[in-house]
């Protein structure tokens, strides 16, 4: 059983040129900002970086060091501009090889003979760390100490984060709320501030959509004290009938 | 006219718990990402961070040195939770008040009386900046330095990075082309790699696509340099005709 603690934190680390050109739109962060969301860890900070080896291994040596988790995406595939694997075991000062386990796990999908030079790349894997599964293309991610290495195709992300999340420290879930107003974010924010003031265990946010020329406004809290939730639901919704009359 | 010069750099600073926790999905880093490109200034990083101002302010310092620009979205409305421009103050050490000039164009939508406290937010500019035009709500964003700021939600930030993108110096274009492939990309990454070390200043990259059951792969080619470009593409082409006899 995992330790009961408050509060779990992750950060997202995406790889790679074609995000940052805008060729490739990222389907990636949104999703695992969810499924880590419905899982109590909180996502506290995502980048977006090139495939340059330097800059790869500053962010993970920051993110894994500021945050309980470290997820990234992007950059485990054959060929020569996908150099992830080296960045982690750079990252962390230890060897890196073609690893028999990731070979056998490959061997689902290529005969021996298949697997050349470019495709044994993919089971190269940084020393010390464990497999994470990939039931759709079989190269492996994996796990290095906090850091868990995806790959930046999503249907096959979506399958490592789904053999990854079982294996994850929770926090405390949020209790969360959200209000659809027609009200304008102006007329609201002065109360809603002075809830938010009142209740500062509780975080609100307030998000104006616009839509055939006119803005709306939803507004969310988030606690994980489930007293100033209650207390805090209350006065929200008295705020709003209030304003609108 | 700008000076001509081969590299302009930028980042994204994303800011927005309601990003970080999955609840909204980013649509603005691609819709930047593109435009930047179309204009040849090379997105470089991109953030997301938390509604803190501690993480705003250093994101800010670290990328505004880093790169020639920085882009934030986020955190420009009315409520207690938008800290976005008090924080570019903090960046860089100016002072942040209540201007006339954005109380202008605010007025362009809203009454005079009708600008209670919290609207007045949205007019609070740092020392120094000068205004984006926001012909959607009237709220400004802002200039300062190389610090461009806009607001988080879609169709403003649309309008305000139109008002921006004349303003900015401009790199030289890439000379891109891609190819779309139904080679596995574990057959084509050696070749590949032979032509990415026969060319340094062009960029190749390789990006798999999964559906319905079957990998494509499509490659892209990227430089400056017209003469590489051309040599690269004869090579790409050859080798593509190669392996798909």
């Amino acid at each position: 059983m995992q330790k009961a603690i408050e509060t779990v934190t992750a950060a997202i680390l995406v790889i790679g040129d074609e995000i940052l050109s805008g060729r490739i739109k990222d389907k990636n962060i949104g999703y695992i900002a969810e499924h880590l969301e419905q899982n109590a860890i909180d996502v506290k900070e995502v980048r977006i970086v090139p495939d340059e080896a330097d800059e790869i291994i500053d962010a993970i040596r920051i993110l894994k060091a500021k945050y309980n988790y470290l997820f990234t995406t992007g950059g485990i595939g054959p060929t020569h501009d996908d150099i992830t694997a080296d960045c982690v075991a750079a990252a962390f000062n230890v060897a890196i090889d073609v690893r028999e386990d990731a070979v056998e796990m490959m061997l689902n999908k290529y005969k021996r003979e298949d697997l050349n030079e470019a495709r044994l790349r993919m089971a190269r894997i940084p020393e010390g760390a464990s497999l994470v599964n990939n039931p759709i293309s079989f190269a492996p991610g994996f796990q290095l100490d906090n850091v868990f290495v995806m790959a930046g195709v999503p249907q096959v992300m979506h399958a490592m984060l789904e053999d990854i999340l079982p294996k994850l420290a929770k926090g405390k879930h949020y209790l969360q709320e959200s209000f659809d107003t027609n009200l304008k974010e102006g007329d609201l924010s002065k109360p809603l501030g002075e809830i938010a003031q009142k209740y500062s265990a509780v975080s609100f946010g307030s998000y104006p959509t616009y839509r055939e020329g006119k803005f709306t406004t939803k507004l969310v809290m988030r606690t994980k004290n489930e007293q100033d939730f209650k207390a805090a639901k209350i006065d929200m919704l008295a705020m709003i009938e209030r304003l609108s009359e």
